[in-house]
């Protein structure tokens, strides 16, 4: 009984992890695709992400039939309790992947990254896919040094978000008003995604040391 | 005992009408003060946010107690697992009418609100509080009908999204870029304010009648 009860528990940790892996495969492609304008890359996104709602409702249902029929306490209740939320914001960094491939999509064969701002934007798609991997090596490797380190390079994703705004809102922004509003939407999702996995971050490793998030 | 728990389960439904009603304040607040470049008004809003956040810490503090403590089962483990991620969705809705806020000051005393948009941002605005207002009745109300109510209402708020990023990316769109991407961030944060509402409201039909969302 116990022995399978720790199996459970363990289950949790592996699901979590493949969740976070999908999100690192998902913005890679997504921010893949958005650079070279491939629109089967960005279809490959926006339908993978069913892959993703999946497995977060699989997660969700096993974390409540733990706490339903074993009644965890202290650190296990902890982590039941956290998969909650960190397979909601996982799967949620996956929708914003998504609509980054959505807006790739929409602009095909035509690219959806104004010159002035593609190196921008190339930073961008690079640092979010890093965050993710980071955070998918610190829920692998119950690591939360690593996970402190998403937090800080959540900073150098601001730097760049606010980068890009000042690119595309200069008075010689030479693209018109369709590529810019593209280039914010888009920095907003990158943005959104960065926020979601400090968010994971903070939660995991509230899970690993008990120690009270600071925010 | 018992009769404590129940008041402790009752807590959690006064505490989470408490929470979505400070929502419905903080989008109209946020609204109005963006139509009329009110900045006292949007400081006011973003200050606020700290109550919504204070409120959602100890919702989610209550809950876990409950839960470690009385090892409730069935329907009022539901209802102790939906506060989770509904105080969290609630609290995301006043992160994005503080986003709404943000903008204005930014831009006061000039309006963040260019002419050709004024009467669909007026019409999004209104529905967003309206959104929040049903949101908020349909948790007071334990009312499964008003909350199925709030899915539809959400897409009304899609129809006026889509009418916005028309008007700001017709070809004749006279106020330049800057304006273009101030109009269309802030739809990006109504129209994800409107979703959390929606996510809440499925939530909080499951924890009413047991049935699986319809999604």
């Amino acid at each position: 009984m116990r022995s399978a009860f720790r199996d459970q528990l363990e289950g949790l940790w592996t699901q979590m992890t493949e969740l976070a892996q999908l999100q690192v495969v998902a913005i890679e492609r997504a921010s893949s695709a958005l650079l070279d304008a491939n629109r089967q890359l960005a279809e490959l996104v926006i339908t993978e992400q069913d892959v993703t709602e999946q497995l977060q409702a699989d997660l969700e249902i096993n974390a409540m039939q733990l706490l339903a029929k074993q009644q965890p306490v202290a650190t296990d209740l902890r982590l039941v309790l956290a998969t909650l939320p960190v397979s909601t914001a996982l799967a949620r960094m996956g929708g914003l992947a998504q609509h980054v491939a959505k807006a790739t999509r929409l602009r095909a064969p035509e690219s959806a990254v104004a010159d002035k701002v593609r190196r921008t934007m190339t930073e961008i798609g690079g640092a979010a896919t890093e965050i993710a991997g980071t955070l998918t090596r610190a829920i692998q490797e119950r690591d939360a040094q690593l996970a402190a380190e998403v937090a800080a390079s959540d900073d150098g994703m601001d730097a760049l978000h606010r980068q890009l705004l000042t690119q595309l809102l200069a008075a010689d922004w030479p693209h018109g008003v369709p590529a810019a509003v593209d280039a914010a939407l888009l920095g907003r999702y990158y943005e959104r995604f960065s926020d979601q996995a400090v968010s994971v971050a903070r939660r995991i490793r509230y899970v690993i040391t008990g120690a009270v998030e600071d925010r």
